[in-house]
């Protein structure tokens, strides 16, 4: 059996940056890597060409009776960009103190390979385990995954007689609470261009007669919240999910505290809708918030016109059942039915990605249809932790987007359990990125134990 | 007698671009020929140094009972780029149908030649002509006058002895219709900053627990307007002077068109104040207009964040007894007072100019303290105009601003009289900028009639 820790080393070396073509050599690196570990393990490696990144699938095949896993993870990296703000090389992991540091080392090859070792240990002691498991590690997450939704409609047939997705690629809070997400907010983006004369306007001879689209975009996007930061599209929040008492109490649990969130922002006033606190709001809600906007003269000192354009960029994160195509489409007609005479409007609608919801077994809200081996990951998920942990888990909606958990659900109709094995100070996507050996470490034997307990049947 | 047009071109063959220090030949040159001009002509010349530009003073004195003009000009121009849409070299001047081209040709070389000529043939008929004469030509004005305003604070005792100012650098809407400006706008500058986080944030991670300062900035500078385009800056109307019936009336006699207006700007509605027309609206109103806004991502695509910062320049436009440091203040204070909690908030004043207004003699408004000599001028001009043009002028206000007529009233308590001497389509701060050398040569004559007339006494 490997050393997972040397293993994780290794794979850190392969400088694997899916945004800039120059990385090829690490990207092609990192797959072989992959390629080559899982066939040490005795997997069936299939490299899946796409028109970018190659998506790495090791098959254990078996039983069609045996449960059957799929295991997701992203061999691709981030940036390292700034370099200069790196302590040590960001391609040469380096040991300090318990942490392992190198870029990947946290997301997502570190937490990745708290999976494949456990699936070696496993394997190694029981070679006849009766668990179908399928590795499918993407390099195209940092991007986008834009070739992994057209895989999995490809491969339906095949993944989707699968029972479940098991994954390590969100946050727990810290290393004594680890974090079941068992939500996650969906998205769609919105670009809105008001134009009004043709040109820019000297404001001296012409200020006073046309309706300036600044001014114009100012009333109408300033028209989107009501003064308790409600959306004040119609229809905006018609398919938001019910929030159930066991969620406020798990969420309460986290011990999450206003004073410290509102000074580590550097602003006086917190503004969340008025029936949910800080915390819930940023899981429990949908949003419509302003990412950029611009027009006119934004240069030193002034220029004095009325400009012809302004835009705004906008994104909705959507939650519980809501679709991004539907509630793209009531924030378009929303702003079009408020645009004044004077002024020319177009909203475009950009990238999209559905909300995620899934309930755990034995909560007042658990479908009733449940499958089985779904809920069995879930308990087994949850004594695992409590047993490696020293406390369990809590089951927690998060506020950001990974649609490709949606999509997996939505094609091949299979539920992720997603366990949390990166914390806050590990530095995603920023210099000195590094991993707690400790919870990696702890997170094999939770991820062996799962495998257990779903290779029983 | 010099020829006009000649010397004219001789003028224009000096590159004067105060702007850019490149041209300090130009400059320099166009200071020296005006030096000599005025020299060959019998005045006393003197070149008041500044920091930058020196202003070129030329006099005629005389007995102090005589009236006493200052005419105004500026020797400097515009910079010519972008060059390669010019059809000849901006600074070698060419005749062509009745139109001479030139970089500053109509602004304002050509229209300060008209009374230079009208001053040279004037006392060469009349050597002993009982008036008193100042020139006031800088060479600051396309930078903002800055050197002006302390000269005339320094030269005050002198020059506030004078009658008024006479001065040609405003519009007439055509040949056939010469417009006298007895109104120009003021203007004050600000810009407003607001921050949220102090840093930009995840979208996901924070978005619905924090007050966004795009969103914020929106909101507020959305509320700066009614529906019906009226400010809602408590007080920002209070100074605005009365609008006489025979202003709308004169106003009304230029003849200008909705439909073609709108049809210019490219727009299917214009949107005055409740209360005025549109061209009402832009001379008889303030406005509070937005030159420029940005914030967060605005480049391609989307970012999904909560921006840190976002900003807004505006200026208002200012009419009547407008002050504009009042006006500033209050619209800052306006501003301030509906920044929501979570948002910090800064409002920048930045430059400022007093709105300017006088009345004609003979109009149901006029002061009764009118003086004599600042009435037989307006009455001269009209005259003049009237005999020349075959058509009496209009006496109206405009909506730009030139801050140095309200320095002129205010430091030397002086009116001017504005003959506008350029036209719409003379292309001023634009490539083939010309003059209508027909408009020129009339203009001497009317010049020379309202000289005459002066020195009457």
């Amino acid at each position: 059996m490997f050393d997972p820790i040397e293993k994780l080393k290794e794979h850190l070396r392969h400088a694997s940056v899916s945004t800039d073509s120059a990385f090829k050599e690490g990207m092609n690196g990192s797959r072989d890597f992959l390629a080559g570990l899982f066939g040490e393990m005795g997997l069936n490696v299939e490299i899946v060409d796409t028109d970018l990144h190659p998506i790495v699938l090791a098959k254990r095949e078996g039983d069609a009776r045996w449960p059957h896993v799929i295991i997701y993870g992203h061999y691709d990296v981030q940036p390292a960009d700034p370099i200069e703000l790196w302590d040590s090389d960001p391609f040469e992991p380096v040991e300090r103190d318990g942490r392992l540091y190198g870029r990947g080392a946290a997301d997502n090859k570190g937490p990745q390979m708290a999976h494949i070792a456990a699936v070696a240990q496993a394997l190694e002691e029981n070679p006849s385990l009766p668990l179908r498991i399928t590795f499918l590690i993407e390099g195209e997450e940092e991007i986008g995954s834009p070739s992994l939704l057209p895989f999995l409609e490809a491969r339906k047939a095949e993944l989707s007689e699968a029972d479940l997705v098991l994954l390590s690629d969100t946050l727990s809070p810290s290393a004594d609470q680890l974090v079941v997400t068992v939500g996650l907010r969906g998205i769609v983006a919105l670009e809105v261009e008001f134009e009004g004369p043709k040109s820019d306007l000297h404001s001296g001879l012409h200020g006073g007669a046309v309706y300036n689209p600044l001014q114009a975009l100012f009333e109408v996007c300033g028209s989107l919240h009501d003064s308790e930061n409600r959306v004040t599209v119609p229809g905006f929040y018609d398919d938001v999910a019910q929030v159930e008492d066991w969620e406020r109490e798990e969420l309460a649990a986290l011990g999450a505290d206003e004073d410290s969130y509102r000074d580590f922002l550097g602003i006086d006033a917190l503004h969340p809708h008025p029936d949910y606190n800080p915390f819930e709001a940023i899981r429990y809600l949908p949003t419509l918030e302003f990412n950029g906007m611009g027009g006119g003269y934004q240069g030193e000192g002034s220029k004095t016109i009325v400009p012809s354009k302004a835009m705004a960029k906008l994104t909705c994160r959507l939650v519980g059942n809501q679709d991004p195509f539907k509630v793209g489409a009531l924030v378009k007609e929303a702003i079009l039915a408020r645009v004044p005479a004077g002024i020319k409007a177009t909203v475009e609608m950009g990238h999209e990605g559905s909300p995620y919801l899934v309930v755990p077994p034995g909560r007042p809200n658990t479908p009733e249809d449940q499958p089985r081996r779904l809920a069995k990951a879930f308990e087994a998920t949850e004594r695992a932790i409590g047993d490696i942990f020293d406390k369990p888990p809590l089951f927690l909606r998060e506020g950001g987007s990974i649609p490709i958990i949606a999509d997996m659900k939505k094609t091949l109709g299979l539920d992720s359990v997603m366990v949390g094995l990166f914390l806050p100070e590990d530095n995603l996507h920023a210099p000195n990125e590094s991993l707690n050996l400790s919870v990696i470490k702890k997170g094999i034997q939770v991820s062996k134990k799962v495998i257990l307990a779903l290779a029983e049947g």
